[in-house]
Parts: C-alpha cells; structure tokens; sequence
C-alpha cells in the first residue's frame, strides 16, 4: 500500500510521505515556502496551512476527509494563547494520515509578496536580511569548555542549520545574561543566515527595521514589520540642518567656512534622524531593540554628512564622492541611541558626485532595468536627476535647474504648503482664471471658496500651480512658444499689466497680489530648459528620440500634473498614459532594500554598471539647453502630446514692447516609430 | 649569447634577466624575499642589497666586477636624505648588466626573524597582519565618477597587486584629506592584503604594534616594530583594579554585589591599558596613530571584563565563558584614545573558564605542540595553569594552589618585592643559613651586606624564599618529608624554636624577624599538592609517567629555581638541564601574534584542539593531591632529582612533637623508557 500523497497549493508540489509525518516536516523536504519563527514547536504559528475543500480531482485525490489528525493539545493551547482561525491548522503539528491538499495562505509564506498601489511597479517580495530564529541552548558542563557563544552557535547549526561565522559585539556582551534569563530558550535575529545580531530571552516574534529617506529639506521614516512588510509607522520631520542654510550649497559652504562646521551638520542630521526615529518607534508602539536593521537613501550631500564624511569635495568640481559603494553601519556609530547598539544602517550606493544614493533607490523602485521599454526617471528638486535606459543599459545625470521648481525666484512663489495655488485653469474665452489653493479642495470660483480658505488665506503660488498658470498661458496664446506674455491681448485680456517693457498676468486680485510676471516666464524656461537638456542628452547618448515611459519622482513630481510638464516642454514628448508620479520613488526603494536582501545586490550590481553622464562638460548640454528654452521645444514635434491638447502650432513675437499677432495653426502630427 | 645569470643569496634563488632589469624586479620575479614599502621608487631603503664579494665558483659565476650599473641618481638622493651604506645598493634601481651574485641582508627581507635570547624555543618570523604600502592615486575625474575611496583600491590593486574588500570607517573618513594633502600620493596600512586601515599624506615607513599581558596585579605591555620585531618601549603598571580586590574572586564578587559594577572595573581596566599604551607611545617618541594593531592577553576574568562581558559566570561552577573564540575590536570600541580610533585590537581566545588567552599565549610562546617532546608547562599564579603535550595532544587544566606561593598565607610573606628573600642556602653542618634579599647581590653572610640593604631592609620572605627555604631544610634534614619541622634537631640546631606542639626555623634575627613556622610548612604543602596533583591528573590522561621538558612561566615560575621547585615536589621530576624558566611567556605569545599573521590562525586551531581537564570534578585529583603533600612526593621516585642532589630517600616521622629519627638510604635509579 502506498504512502499517502500530499499536495500544497498554490506551489502544487506534491509527494507521498508516511502516515504520521508532520504537514509542516512534508512541506520542508518538499520545498514549499512555509514560514517558521520557533522551529515546530507549535509557538509562533507562523506555519499555519488550511485543509483545502472543495474539488481536488485535478490533484488525484478524492477528498481530504479524514485525512489529517485532528486538533492536537499543542494547537488547543495555542488557540487559547494567540487565537486559531477557524480550519487552521499548525502545520508542526498536524500530522498526515491520508491522502490530503494542504492550502498555504500568503501569510503563511516565507517570502510573500507586497503588492504596491502602482500597478505598473513590481511586487516586494519579502525576504529580509535578518530573520529570527527560536533555539533551545544546551546549558554549559564542565567537562565540555565551550562557551555560551559556541553552544549557540551550535545549537543554530543543529536546529536551523544555519552556518554562523560572525556575532555583534553588542548582542555578545549581552549573551550569557539573556541565555539565562530566557532558561537556555531564546530567539536570535540572525543576519544573513551567518551573523548574530541581538538575542531575546525566550520566544520573540516582533522584528522591524526602518526605511529613511533623508532629504535636504525632510527626513521620511518608514518603519515596517520585517515578516509581513506591513508600513507599522511613518514619521517625519524637517532636516534640522535647515538652520544651516536652505539649499545643499549654503551646509556645503558652512562645512567650508567654519571649524568643525562639517562635524557640526553631521551631529545634526544624526541627532534629527534619532528623532524621527525615536517617534516612529513610540508610534509603533515597539522596543528600539526589534528594530533589527535601517536602509539610508540620500543625496551625496546628505549621505556624507550621515556617515561623518565632510562634503566639501562635493561642492566644487570635480565632485569627487569618497566612496561609490553601499556602506554597513552600527546604529552606536552613527550616534542613533533610540535603536539597539547593533542596529545594521545600510547605505545604497551613490552613483556620482551629484546623484545619490536616493537615485539608485529611485532605481530600484521604479526597476527600468527589468524591461525593455526606454523609461526616463526624473527627480526634480534643486538639482534634476535624471536616469534613462532599460535592461541593456542605464544612464544618469544631473541637471542644474535651480531652484524655480521649488516656488524660488517666481515672483510670488513659495514651497508647497497650504495657502499655495497648486492648480490653474485659464477660460479659452474670458481669460479669466480659476485656481485651487493647497488645503482646499474647491477652485476658487466655487461656491464656498472664499470662506474654505478664510484661514489658510491664498498666499503664493507654488511649483505646480506656476506649471500650470504658464501652460494655460501657452494654452490660451497670453504667451508665446518663446516666453513673452503678448501685451497685444490686453484689449482682450485686463489681467494683462504693462511692468516696464514687459506685461505680467494678474492670477489673484487680493492681499498679497499674484501675479505671473515675464522674470517668473525665465526663471522658468531656464529650469525646464536644463531639465529638458539633461534628458536629451542622455537621449542623445542612447541614440534615441523618444521614449517609453516617464516617471516623475520626489514631491514635485507628486504634485505636477503631468501634462502641464509635458505641454511646458520639461520632459520630452511620451503617451500620456505612460507618464506616472512615482510619489517619495527613493523612499520605496529604501523599503524594498529594507525587505528585499537580493535588492541590495542587485542595486549595488547596477550603479557599479550604471554610466554616468556629465552635463557640465558636454558641449551638446548648451545647445540642447537653448533649444529647450522654447515651449514645449524650439522644434521637437511632440506629436503623443498634440493627440491630446490643442496646442499652438507656431508663434512668433519680437522680443520686446510690440508684439505680432500670433498666427494658429492646424495640428501637425508626426507618428512614432 | 644568454642573458645574465643572477642569483641571490642566502636563498640561492637564481634565473636569467635581461640587461638593464633592476634587481628588485629579478628578486619579486623569483620569488625572492626582498622588502619594499615604496614599491621600487627609491624612496623608502627598503630593499637595500648587497653586491656579494668573494668566490662565486659554487654559483657559476665568474666575477661580479662591473656586473651592475654604477650607483644611479635616485640611490644618491636616498644616500644624502638617509644615508646608504657603503657597498649597499637599492635593488629597484640597481641595474643588472651581467652575471651577478647579489646578497640580501636579513633587514631587507620581509619575513626575517627575530631570534630570541633562550636557544630552545623558536624565533619569531616576522610577518606582521598589517602592512605598508606606498600608492599614487588617479585624481577625480568628471568623466569617471568613482569615488575616492575605489581609484585608491584601483592602485593598491594596479600597483601592489591587493585585492582590497574593506576599508576602516576611520580611515574613510579621513580618506578624501589625507589624498589632497598627500598629493595624490600616501602610504596606507593594510591588513591582511584586503582591508585598508589607515593612510597617512606622502611616505611613510614607520608601523608599529602592542602586545600586552594583562595580568590581575599588572599590565605589561611591549610596543614593537612591525618591520624589524624590534621592542621599542616596553611599559608596565599596577592594574588599577586593584582597588577593587586584590585577587580576581574579589573583583568577580564585586561585579556581582554591585550594580554597575562590572562597567566600573571594565572601565578601570580599559583606562589603566590606555594610560600603559600613552607612556609606551611616549616613551617611543612616535604618534599613536602608527600604531597599526594591538595584540591582548589575560586571563578570563581580565580578558571578558576587558571586552565589556560581565564576569559573574566565571566566579562559579561551571564557569562558562562568554566566547572561546579569538575576538577582534576597534581601538575605538574599547574606548582607547591613545591609538587610531580603527585600530585593530586582537584577543587571543580563552581555553576555558579558567584556562585564559595568557594560557593559550604560553602555548604559542613555547610551542608544546610543534615537538614530539612532551612539555609540561606550568603558569603559577593564585591558580597555576598546566599544558601538557606534544605535536599529537595538548591537555590544559587549571589548579587551585592558592596565594601561598605568592607569599601569602606565609607567617613572613610578601610580594616579591625589594626586601623579601628570595634566595635561601642552609649550612649541612651547622644549620646555620645565608640568603640574598631582592634588590641586593650579596649574601647575607658578605661582607658590606648590612650596608647594602641599609635602606630596603630584609621585610620578609616571597615565594621564591620560603621554597628555597624549605627544600634547603628538607636536605637538611630539618624538616621531614611528610613536611615535619623536626623538632629532634634542636640540639644541633639552635634556631629551631618551640611554638606550642611545633617548632620553627628562625631564619633572620632582626625587625621584623623572619621564621619559617609549621603553618608555612603547611601552606606551602597545599600549594605544591595541587600544583602537582594538577600535572599528575594531566599525565594520568596521557597515560604517561615522566615528562621530557619543563618550563615555569610567569613571574613565579621566573623568580624560582627549577631545582629547588623539584626538591620540594611542585613539579613532577624531569631531567633538571630540561626545566627552565621561559619569563612572561604569555606575554611573549602575545608578541607573536603581533609580529606573525599566522600565530593567529595557528593558536586558533591548537585552542579548539586542546582537550580540557576539569581537576574540581576529577576524583584522581583528591588521591593525587594527598600523595603530593610529602616532599617531594609519597612515592614518586624522582630518579633525575636524585641524580644530581643528596635527596634524603626516606622520612618516617610521627605526626606531632615525637618525631623518629630519619633514616638515609642510598640513591634508588628508576629510568624512564
């Protein structure tokens, strides 16, 4: 007579194993993903399976009747303890008695996968860099020397099979008290299947790790469950290094100018991540100590105070990084004192001088190495990161659009906060404008608006709302493809005020006055022409005149409406369907390489490959940045964006007070490929 | 017509070269040791070599005459900065032009050995964990975004042929200044051909290293040379966890009753190394940042409290240790602040609870395991530690002797220290004694003896002393070899006095008087009992008899005399030329492991083969131990003894006042094999 056959779906691998044999032991020698934290001895639960019901002709197997023992004491006891759902089973502890298909649910797998919201990204699969693993130590004897190290060291060989080769020294000084107060039973983190990490007395099933995005002007925490992936907490807070200048170039030049001023912006960064940190961690409600592990994303500047670097090379060229490579450290080195001692904080690589290591996140979120498709990633702050290819080949570069994104040098500009016109619309007819304001969701001729921001009051204009209050102006012909607002139009248009030489658009009639001014115009072209330009070069660079895909990434491209980029000329011309806001991109990517441990081979593998292309010294830089000032673009057809918007063929205006009349034209249309 | 020959000596390593091939370039090429820091660019004088005179008929070669290109420019240069001796040529820039025989001194080569003052032991081949090496770095490139730290691994690897995995945080974060005031070019120190230490602007040729003992009553330590093995300073001081207890079992209790205790006596350790490193460092006249590594010794409780391991498991059975593993640490970690923050500092592994890294440092010291000898080693402390064996099997085992024979327990002891009598002689005709007094080299019956101890006084009596006191009384015959002051003797003997039922030997009349009492008798035969019962349980476990070399470690085992231990039975009998004193051979294993990358691995793997003997729970110990109470031994024959001192074979003396008269009988010869 035969063994009976078991069969695990959704894997469907099967095999016969003798009656008795434990469902958890038949799903092992078979491969099947089933999750243990406490080895079998029905604590965890982690391995718990469903005995399928329904139709398992398919399988050969006629029913499941019968075919498994039933509710064993260590279960009843662990339904009592931690609650059983209701046809769970423990699969250590379930024992197979006939023919039987056994369900592993997703929360039962070692490695499930986090779907993301973005259907166009990849899953997460769920494969930390530190598991833990629940021991039983053999207590010292006399006659056998070893210390307590060496008997857990065995142990974890014996019971996990795990080659240990390394211990924190932190969880080391820690060991002999927690073997004893845990009675010879303790759970350990184990990093990499090789290295002790941090010990717990008894059985311990809780283990985080924190993902950080550290920006110039934010730091962003993310602290996930490390088995489910689950975001427990997300905290933030503003870089505290602000109160040593706003942009990178003015802590740059603090590090420069003052003694100890490096020192000085690093002590801060540190002490505002421990904050961010100390807070998620209260939120979560969790001790520091589970946290097992932190993953650090930033630009080179950041990312070099973070690590105690001074980053004075990075302020002059030739922009020298002291290193390209992905740093381990201990939180105790990095001075994070909410966290165990031990807490590894891993560094993603920067890729150049000028494009960090919250790139290569960007990267590895958004993955345009795992397709065919040419994407374009963009990161627009002070700086534009730019990276362009697919699986055969990537390229990145920096692109120096200053500020004006941002809401600086715009007349009436101002970051994205509430009060802030975000969104603009022009009427084709009157001129006349209607905007939304950050903190409300009503335009402002609806009903209601005046007294839904009577608190917040409308007091700037923003980097998307100057997007798009310039691209209803191209729109409406108030300004021309060459970035004069046409005074001809005033008899048309009163918004239109004489300043000088030049008109300004009045947006906003109140305390203060908005207005679109023709400086606002330049400040403009000449952020989007070098944003543009960077792209066309590493365009260029691949021989390509269009591509497949755009990612807009970081919080000005959350916030930009992706066709009013497209119809200002800041990226080339692409389907519009194919254009996405990736959201906080580098943030993701410092969560997958937080619960991802091939992630961070991977990564480090691409920015080893990834070739880094140098605007500053490209001659074809300042003609494609000419070119580029023209809006959309002195002459790419941008025929994906004229299928979707009515835009002015050609304008032509003499620079200056008199202005021709513009002339419309029909659609020209030039296909793809 | 062939190339010329060359060939070095003493390797007698030969081939053929073209002309014009510098001699360094013909050594690296056969494989010859030949030394460079500078890496053939005539800056560092390391590879300085001979053109041999003399008859090279032997080699094949006629004459060396006008066989090598005269002195060039750059050997002028190093001449007039450094001075070359004369003769001496720089092989990277000494040209060969024909046949040559070319000699290598020993201080150009890069594995010379220091041989060491006792002949039997083996010399020290100097192969240091971390080494020099000169580079010039690529500058920056915009065009080739590597970061400073991978163009330096490039020419380590393009220059020296490293494979460079790892880099110090420290030194990374120096790495971007120390490149620029360098000029591109520096010195760095690498470990182990892979992981970069250190790096210092422009040349540099000095790196050195510490060993240190760390012992519960001092801290010895010995700053060498790595490149010559020289000792440069060597310096000591009181552990300054005295204050805590003057033995280890104080200290452990201290840790134990106190809260925060065991932080307070590893903070007082750590400080204590500190200071013993700043003065060696001062005494050297060199900056702590050259030194490269650190090598560390003590015995478990030095060792785990050193590490910041709480001691309390080694103050009881079954006296489990943390690790018995060898331990890295930075400098920083430790919280020495005399050295590089990223110094590497080296724990040699413990054998057993109470079997330290200073046990394991002896072994390394005297090489028990490399002879088909067997060595009998024996460190006396408050415990003595014994390591029995050969190159098949190595036992260590500890045993309690108690203080005693540090003075202690003694009704006239001391430490040995100036004043205490160390040396003992007493009359065979008159009983009448002589001795010397440490910081004294004359008799006490010299003449001028009064004067020269005029100012140290006779204060007492150590270890040393009261042995040689005692085995001078047992040839005597004033005291029985069941360890009776033989009170029958008086009436020859006037300096035996009545103390109650017993007597004593007034040894010196003076302030304070110093007797030899029945109690010390006593003290002493506890002491040696367990010494020699500890050895004996080691040899039962061999299954062997006799041993073939003795050596007596440590500070005891440096002042005491080999034949007056013998006398009185501490160790068992051995032929008396085959005993010695090896001094701080703990320490001098740490110096090996300073100085010979290998001694690591090399006493890693004795460490886990030794087998352990646990004497507290051997029964063999206890009936040992009673038969080692009679001097020197109940029944071991102690034939090697007996040939060289008038050993009185048999004693028979009632327990008490009455004592028999002692009966001599001739030498009875048992020879071993």
């Amino acid at each position: 007579m035969k063994d009976p056959l078991v069969v695990f779906i959704p894997s469907g691998k099967k095999g016969r194993f003798s009656t008795g044999t434990p469902l958890l032991d038949c799903a092992r020698q078979l491969g099947v993903d089933v999750d243990s934290v406490c080895g079998g001895r029905g604590i965890c639960g982690r391995c718990q399976v469903v005995i399928a019901e329904g139709d398992f002709a398919k399988h050969g197997i006629v029913s499941n009747a019968g075919n498994v023992e039933p509710l064993t004491d260590p279960e009843r006891r662990f339904d009592v303890r931690t609650g059983l759902i209701a046809g769970r089973r423990l699969s250590c502890h379930a024992r197979l008695l006939g023919d039987l298909v056994v369900d592993v649910p997703p929360e039962s797998q070692i490695h499930r996968q986090v779907v993301r919201k973005r259907a166009e990204v990849r899953a997460i699969e769920i494969d930390p860099v530190v598991r833990l693993h629940y021991v039983e130590v053999a207590e010292p004897d006399m006659g056998v020397p070893d210390g307590d190290h060496q008997r857990l060291v065995t142990s974890l060989r014996e019971q996990w099979n795990l080659s240990i080769r390394a211990i924190e020294p932190d969880a080391l000084e820690t060991l002999q008290a927690v073997l004893r107060k845990g009675d010879w039973r303790v759970t350990v983190a184990v990093y990499q299947g090789n290295k002790i990490m941090r010990l717990w007395p008894g059985f311990e099933d809780r283990l985080y790790g924190i993902a950080v995005d550290v920006g110039s002007t934010t730091i962003a925490a993310h602290l996930c469950d490390l088995a489910t992936g689950e975001v427990v907490a997300a905290c933030g807070q503003m870089n505290p290094q602000i109160r040593f200048g706003e942009d990178l170039m003015s802590r740059v030049s603090y590090a420069m100018m003052n003694d100890g001023g490096a020192a000085e912006l690093t002590a801060s960064i540190r002490a505002g991540i421990d904050q961010v940190f100390a807070e998620a961690i209260a939120e979560a409600g969790i001790p520091g100590e589970n946290v097992a592990v932190v993953t650090l994303v930033g630009n080179p500047v950041m990312h070099h105070l973070l690590l105690g670097f001074d980053p004075v090379q990075l302020g002059h060229a030739p922009f020298a990084l002291v290193t390209n490579e992905a740093l381990e450290r201990s939180a105790a080195s990095l001075a994070i004192a909410s966290l165990g001692a031990g807490t590894q904080c891993y560094f993603l690589p920067c890729i150049a001088g000028h494009v960090g290591a919250d790139t290569a996140a960007m990267v590895l979120s958004e993955a345009p190495h795992l397709g065919e498709a040419i994407s374009l990633l963009v990161d627009v702050g002070t700086n534009a990161e730019i990276v362009l290819g697919n699986k055969d080949r990537l390229l990145a570069a920096s692109s120096p659009t200053g500020p004006a994104f941002e809401g600086a040098q715009i007349s009436s500009g101002q970051r994205a906060a509430p009060g802030a016109i975000e969104r603009v619309r022009i009427d084709r007819g009157t001129f006349e404008p209607k905007f939304k304001v950050i903190g409300s969701d009503l335009w402002s001729n609806e009903e209601g608006f005046a007294e839904d921001v009577a608190n917040i009051g409308v007091t700037g204009i923003c980097g998307s709302g100057i997007i798009e209050a310039l691209a209803e102006m191209l729109l409406t012909e108030l300004l021309t493809k060459d970035g004069i607002i046409d005074g001809t139009k005033r008899e048309f248009c009163p918004r239109l005020i004489p300043e000088g030489r030049t008109f300004s658009y009045l947006l906003h009639q109140g305390i203060p006055e908005i207005r679109v001014t023709q400086n606002d115009v330049r400040a403009i072209q000449l952020a989007k022409g070098a944003l543009y330009a960077g792209a066309r070069l590493l365009m260029d660079e691949m021989e390509i005149d269009t591509v497949d895909r755009i990612v807009l990434a970081g919080a000005f491209g959350s916030h930009i409406d992706p066709k009013y980029a497209m119809i200002l000329g800041l990226i080339p011309d692409c389907a519009l369907d194919h254009v996405s806001s990736a959201g906080n991109a580098a943030g993701t990517g410092a969560r997958i390489a937080l619960l991802n441990a091939k992630s961070r081979t991977e990564i480090e593998a691409l920015v080893a490959k990834i070739e880094k292309i140098e605007t500053a010294v490209e001659p074809r830089f300042q003609a494609h940045f000419v070119d580029a000032m023209a809006m959309p673009h002195k002459t790419a057809p941008y025929a994906n964006l004229r299928r979707v918007v009515d835009l002015p063929q050609e304008t032509q205006v003499e620079n200056g007070a008199g202005p021709r009349r513009t002339r419309r034209a029909g659609r020209s249309r030039t296909t793809r490929q």
